[in-house]
């Protein structure tokens, strides 16, 4: 893949999970059925790519088999319909490439990569990590997981200018608008930065090389996150953004309960569980259990996430309404 | 074993590695031989305990075949005549169980543990941690590895009143003295906290609970080490602190060079390579190549950290000179 | 005023000195004369509004007496021209209205206003403290000073919220692009906020509200900033963005040299000491020596500003060569 | 004076306030008679000198007038009797200078100087600020006033042992006892390191030059701040700890209610409100309304703050019963 085929709507995943997860005793928590029926409804309503088995997938609580059969389930479900691209981010340099490897003979068509976290990388670390990473596996696609407080590193303007140089680098979970055109400056089209869905209204307008991005909420209900990108694209076409324009102030007001006291860094340490909650409370899928230790969250920022849920569902079904159109067969 | 049991100077070691250790193709990267040497070194010399396998011990980028093979080395070396706490510090609950269990089979008596460190754990998920652990592996003790870099933690107050209810906590790898009585008030003689050399002697003043402390330095030579151990103790007995003191003098500016422009925060980016230079330069054990992605030092940091080692060592010599000792027979 | 009122390039000032201002027993420190001509030249040039003692204006260092010269020499100048915003931030409520009602009596238009930053403000006392500025001086128009470093404050989203019901705020001097849309959705076209030049570009594509910017680079050539407003104004009546876009990738570049290791933290540390280097290098005014405490930053800095400032300078000098302009009269 | 001069307990004082300075149009808010009541009275309990116009005692948001009369009161209360430093911080140099020299003609020892805050200092502009002033008023003693909080500076070591060359210079407000044992042998005799009451016992310990120590408590009752400096002097010169060791128990757990969920941070938001509402909670002194802007503090962490007076009054009371001495004059 090369930057100019990362486009569209990218979903975001978390790791479905069976009732009993909370607990350390349980050995095999994936649910295997509900990921290969969201995977398969993303693709129905017409996601254009996944990303799985970041922070909200649960890749730091997953074991070794567990995330073995969840990559298989993932691509097995999608058969090739869209490019899926894994977490394959380990404690070291060793242990990623050999996640890396695994990853690829399973058929998986990327990895989304963040950094070793224990000790904070410089940002010759960081890019000599994606070097080797792509040295040991040159076949598979990879995305920069660009989390700066997962991965305790700012991806400062440095690291972007180097890390373009390595081809396999195509895509990046890349968040905020604020450096977005100096970032994309220094990576001259070598990296498609996926601005998240609540700025990717504004991240278009900034730049038309900005044609993708990530949704966490897709699994709250994938025809707002399809309709986002379909109104971009029209605005693009047409000139005209105020259709474009309005449903972003439609979307963005679901994101403010999300965040507890609105900051990003509390909403860091709870991010797991506060997107279980709005995903579940949604109604879309069902995200099960919080797998430990991160099951634990204070109750008044789950009930903000669960309300976050509950808007972005009522958005959903405003556009299913609008359009006469009957509802998701997921959740019949 | 209770935090009473906890007594005198642990070294804190690093994971001797071979010559290619840095290159990411290297499978075994462990130097077993070193291991055992360094182990019967620092018994012969007197140290009273061994803790390994934390940061600078390269938990996070040993392969879990070479965490075996080294937990083993370390127990067989020691042969039960001094205790021998293991990291087995993972990124989450179950995978933390699953490798505590093996270095319980394997002979370790305890494992120095930190936190997951994907998202910043609260006060709830860490106790929660750390019972669920201990609800495990009951018969495991349990040092809390109190590094707040590392593992996105202040280990505040109520953390400490609440790990100590857990009775396999027995001691702790604690940084700084200025929470240290508060700290002692709430853990109630329940778990041993243990300060750096460096701090060592005010915090025995500070309270007499505090008879033991763990030192990364006994590796470049564990005379300075069980000096300032046995100093300490003289003063307790006979009320006089100005042998001790005066040591400590001598002792403190080892540290400065250590710690690039004075900042901890920038010795844990470092932190792997930085003690690895000091020991190397001291010329007591053979410490090897950081495994990757860690490699990557700034030559300036690196000379300071190489001036630390030589400082202690000197210090040695002069403990051995005035002792009209032999060289240690490690070096020779 | 009110917020529509506000509109195209607004300068920054520095607050130019004489040739021993860094030494703390000169007592009259302000170049009235440079000041003048510095005011004369930007209305000259075409420039919408000024804005001054500010953080760069070396608010902090200039006593009671020269800021009242300074801001008559300002008022004098503009002669009613353009809107003169004063800075008349203080360390606390009453001092900040005394100095705000002088400022008023001098016929300053506005206040660019910061929060007191001895203490970290609360949202309830930073809210608080402009509605009592209000209050007391209701003839006053306000511009929020939205500096975090300064004032220690995070200008959150409940902030904008409830400061834009303040009928005397009518701008603010505002920083990124990363909350840009919220933070309008929040201020209800009540408060017209100014991004700085470099991120102009990004926030006219993002939101048509946004016809209005503050410009520190004025002062290194006030044609470099008029093109600017002149090219984005041309791009939203065409809906050809293109020029603009290419004026915005040649302006870009000259901010990353003025930016210590690409840090605004740093940048802060430093600031008055970087601007003035970076205006002196690009030779369009005489900005004097720093007032003491600040005047003494590292030369590498220095170097990286100054060559901030001859990139700048060398843009206009282009635009000029292009238009087949003579020379600014300014600098003659 | 020099630093051998300083020692004992030393109170810091806040600035009672009459009934109506938390309005911003009250010009007149110093209560005067208070302010000598309190000097008078903790001159009477043996309480060794006094500390002014720090942060909780308002110096941020005194008008001039109101500190030169309340300088004033206070040299006059004290008549020589003890050493008396008031706050003459401003933000800059040469204001400080004005304001430090008035305080030397109204006939205060010294001042408590912190450092410019409006942009973070490096450690050379902090240095050659305390320089320059110590050159301006050569007379005046300085006490390093070293609140990171308030004033964006670390205090590192490479400060220490270049302000500790300025014979003004003769003692600091310090916090904490994790850097003590390093920065009093960087100062070199030449600097008395004050620690809070609350560190008093443990600073003790680490070093005998540690004889003196600052008391914000001191107003809350000074019988509890004398007992203490009595306990560690008896137990000095007997060598004998115990009583000091448990009188410190009984003094550490009435910090806690005082920090909001145990963070300095916090508490340095409201530092004023909640100092002032232990203050009066304790009953010995009126601290009078807050002056604006940080008169607003939310009533969760007040009631904290109460509830720390009241047990620092209760120790008070016990040590009175204890002693069968009558009530304090003060408060009939």
């Amino acid at each position: 893949m090369t930057a100019q085929d990362v486009k569209g709507a990218w979903a975001v995943l978390p790791t479905p999970s069976k009732p009993n997860a909370s607990d350390w005793r349980t050995e095999d928590t994936v649910d295997l059925d509900e990921s290969a029926r969201v995977v398969n409804g993303l693709i129905d309503a017409g996601i254009d790519g996944i990303l799985s088995m970041g922070t909200l997938g649960e890749a730091a609580t997953m074991t070794l088999p567990e995330k073995r059969d969840y990559m298989r389930a993932l691509v097995e479900a999608a058969r090739g319909r869209v490019p899926v691209y894994v977490g394959t981010t380990c404690l070291n340099t060793r242990d990623t490439i050999a996640l890396t490897r695994e990853a690829l003979d399973i058929g998986a068509d990327g990895t989304m990569l963040g950094i070793p976290m224990w000790c904070e990388p410089s940002v010759d670390v960081a890019v000599q990590f994606y070097k080797d990473v792509a040295e040991a596996v040159p076949e598979m696609n990879i995305a920069v997981y660009a989390n700066p407080e997962a991965f305790k590193f700012e991806f400062p303007r440095s690291f972007w200018a180097r890390v373009a140089e390595i081809p396999q680098v195509v895509t990046a979970k890349y968040i905020g608008v604020g450096n977005l055109l100096t970032d994309l400056a220094l990576t001259k089209g070598k990296i498609k930065l996926l601005p998240i869905d609540f700025d990717y209204y504004a991240a278009a307008r900034i730049d038309d090389f900005v044609d993708a991005f990530w949704s966490s909420g897709a699994v709250c209900d994938p025809l707002v996150t399809t309709t986002l990108r379909d109104l971009v694209a029209d605005a693009r076409r047409t000139a005209d953004w105020s259709k474009a324009r309005a449903f972003h102030a439609r979307l963005a007001p679901t994101a403010a309960p999300l965040f507890p006291n609105g900051s990003f860094k509390e909403f860091s340490t709870y991010n797991i569980g506060l997107e279980k909650a709005r995903m579940d409370a949604a109604g879309w899928m069902k995200t099960g259990p919080i797998r430990p230790p991160y099951h634990i969250v204070p109750e008044p920022f789950l009930a903000g996430a669960r309300k976050s849920g509950e808007m972005w569902a009522a958005l959903g079904r405003e556009l299913r309404s609008a359009a006469e159109q009957p509802p998701p067969s997921m959740t019949s």
